[in-house]
């Protein structure tokens, strides 16, 4: 089966129909290589399930546009259906804001545009909504650094509701555990109870000054928040241990170091046990290249809150931006879902960007 | 087999080495009654797991002493073993100290005591480590309340270090649930924290006067503890809920009512869903039946502060109080034991109060 390249809405409601939860993309990025290979302007690439189509016309400049194929667990919001919205047809079902409007886009720009006046390098990755170890952008930079390197900027097509978003926040994760002792609750003067110092615990994380953080430009709220908390034993036991888990959000201003540093600062009085930790992306949209998009797509572009790959390419050097269809509040919903005319708007606003006297068929 | 009941640490360790966990207490229960049975002056009655085994020799009073003959479950603790203490011989294993020390006082006083200046109700029960609608006790009580009626006195031989300790603390349990509102942790302010809500009510948990009540001349000591906590959903979501449990033990100086009722009221802002609530019960010890009691034991009464049939007898207007071989603070514990020499002092204390005249052999 080919995917219907003719048609925007069709195309895309074919891809949304080819179920691609992470490490299930195999299918997508097959027909991901097929749609695009045997064009003249395209080089097709491929690394396990994330396919690679470059134009290379000798451009002073290349960027990139990127899009993950897979998607979340599918909860009987598939295959896709549609409705009539205020602004058009509206697709529903897995996938659709997150984020395969946004791979929808890219193969049909990517067929059409054969004479871009930037080089562009189209990358459909997988396994990004796992594990980051499991990332397939990451694999692939990996495996293939030359295949992203030299690009003067990155666009990532997460939801972004065809609004520029620069930069991302960093995320950090940790667990705060109280240490108590353990007695029967009838004789609780001879234990320590866990539960009642992590009120201390949560208070700090309470106190925390979540101010707003300028960073080139945009304004980025920062967020600190107790996510899971468990402790105890029983009914009628003294609780010997709670543990908290903690997640940072921080702005752009601040490596991913200096987070941790104020982290540990502000938490001095336990020990933290750090899960994970993934660096803010800035802005970068004084960038040249940034600047030119900004202008081609119009608008004023926002800060993006929610930690993507656009941080990957900033720590390479290469500045990055959200942009894509779809509301980003509806990824991983069960009523997910994105109004077509999104999709023609981010196509309109890449297709000006990208080659300014091209027309469209 | 026949229980040796001619030696009474021999008796001890056979009685601790039949296995009954709660609701596999048959063969327990059969040995008792094998063991009791064809004896001129008692009179062997049985329901379920439960052996009762009473004199009617038509004296002025009637006491009950009772004991439960079901363990927590086996942790790799038997058989039993014994080693030297100071004070003698100890004997380690599951049951030793919660409670056949005291089932096997039971035992030795039964077959001995033929002629008690007071009639003697021994009740041996089923059931008393699990779920209060599983007691043994209570179902007996339902099943044949004549078996009980009457009594001046009840000793529950619980484990006391040979010492008698009046009445028991009441048990309220409850939980408190805060609610949020769940978001991306990433626009956490589209949130509503439920955790962050919780150290608000943990801080009121802190806040209680757990104080020293003193109720018929023994001092009971509160405590109002979080033992059990859980909330959230993930790492990267505000968490919308929150779950909390709280133990409340209570001194007998207030009604399981009023407990309920101060409850509430410390609670106001947030709605309690009460897990079980038991009541307490007084020392009761200047009835003329625990005073006699009192003097013959000798030594200075404690309060008890775990929750214990004698709040059963209690209600049913029967004073109670606790008195038994081994520490409490053993009791479900995987190295619990019992000396011997608390088996010896129970026994001779016993005899002194059920039969000032009679020379145990």
């Amino acid at each position: 089966m080919a995917l219907p390249t003719d048609n925007l809405l069709a195309l895309f409601r074919a891809v949304v129909d080819i179920e691609s939860v992470s490490r299930d993309e195999a299918r997508l990025a097959d027909e991901v290589e097929a749609t695009l290979g045997g064009l003249d302007h395209l080089e097709v690439l491929r690394d396990g399930n994330a396919v690679v189509a470059r134009t290379n016309l000798g451009r002073p400049e290349r960027v990139i546009i990127a899009g993950h194929l897979d998607t979340v667990p599918v909860a009987g919001n598939l295959p896709s259906q549609v409705s009539d919205g205020p602004g058009g047809v509206i697709v529903h079902g897995r996938g659709t804001a997150d984020m395969k409007g946004g791979v929808t886009v890219m193969l049909w720009l990517a067929r059409r545009l054969d004479a871009p006046a930037r080089d562009v390098t189209w990358i459909f990755y997988d396994c990004e909504e796992i594990d980051v170890a499991s990332n397939g952008l990451g694999r692939l930079v990996a495996h293939h650094p030359d295949w992203v390197a030299g690009a003067s900027l990155a666009v990532l097509m997460e939801p972004t509701s065809a609004l520029i978003e620069g930069g991302c926040q960093g995320t950090m994760r940790f667990d705060i555990t109280t240490t108590g002792l353990a007695a029967h609750s009838a004789r609780s003067w001879l234990g320590h109870n866990a539960i009642h110092d992590m009120a201390e615990v949560i208070d700090r994380v309470r106190e925390f000054d979540c101010g707003e953080v300028e960073v080139d430009g945009l304004v980025f709220r920062e967020g600190l928040n107790a996510t899971m908390i468990q402790g105890g034993l029983a009914g009628n036991v003294i609780p010997d241990s709670c543990e908290v888990q903690i997640n940072y959000r921080f702005a752009p201003d601040k490596t991913a170091d200096e987070a941790l540093a104020l982290m540990t600062r502000w938490f001095d009085r336990w020990t933290l046990n750090v899960l994970d930790l993934s660096p803010a992306a800035r802005p970068g949209l004084d960038e040249p290249a940034a600047a030119d998009f900004v202008a081609a797509v119009g608008g004023e572009p926002r800060p993006k809150y929610g930690w993507t790959d656009v941080a990957r390419f900033s720590s390479l050097g290469i500045p990055a931006v959200n942009f894509g269809p779809a509301d980003s509040g509806k990824a991983h919903a069960v009523d997910e879902f994105c109004p077509v005319s999104d999709l023609d708007a981010c196509a309109a606003a890449l297709a000006r960007w990208l080659a300014p006297a091209h027309r469209l068929v």
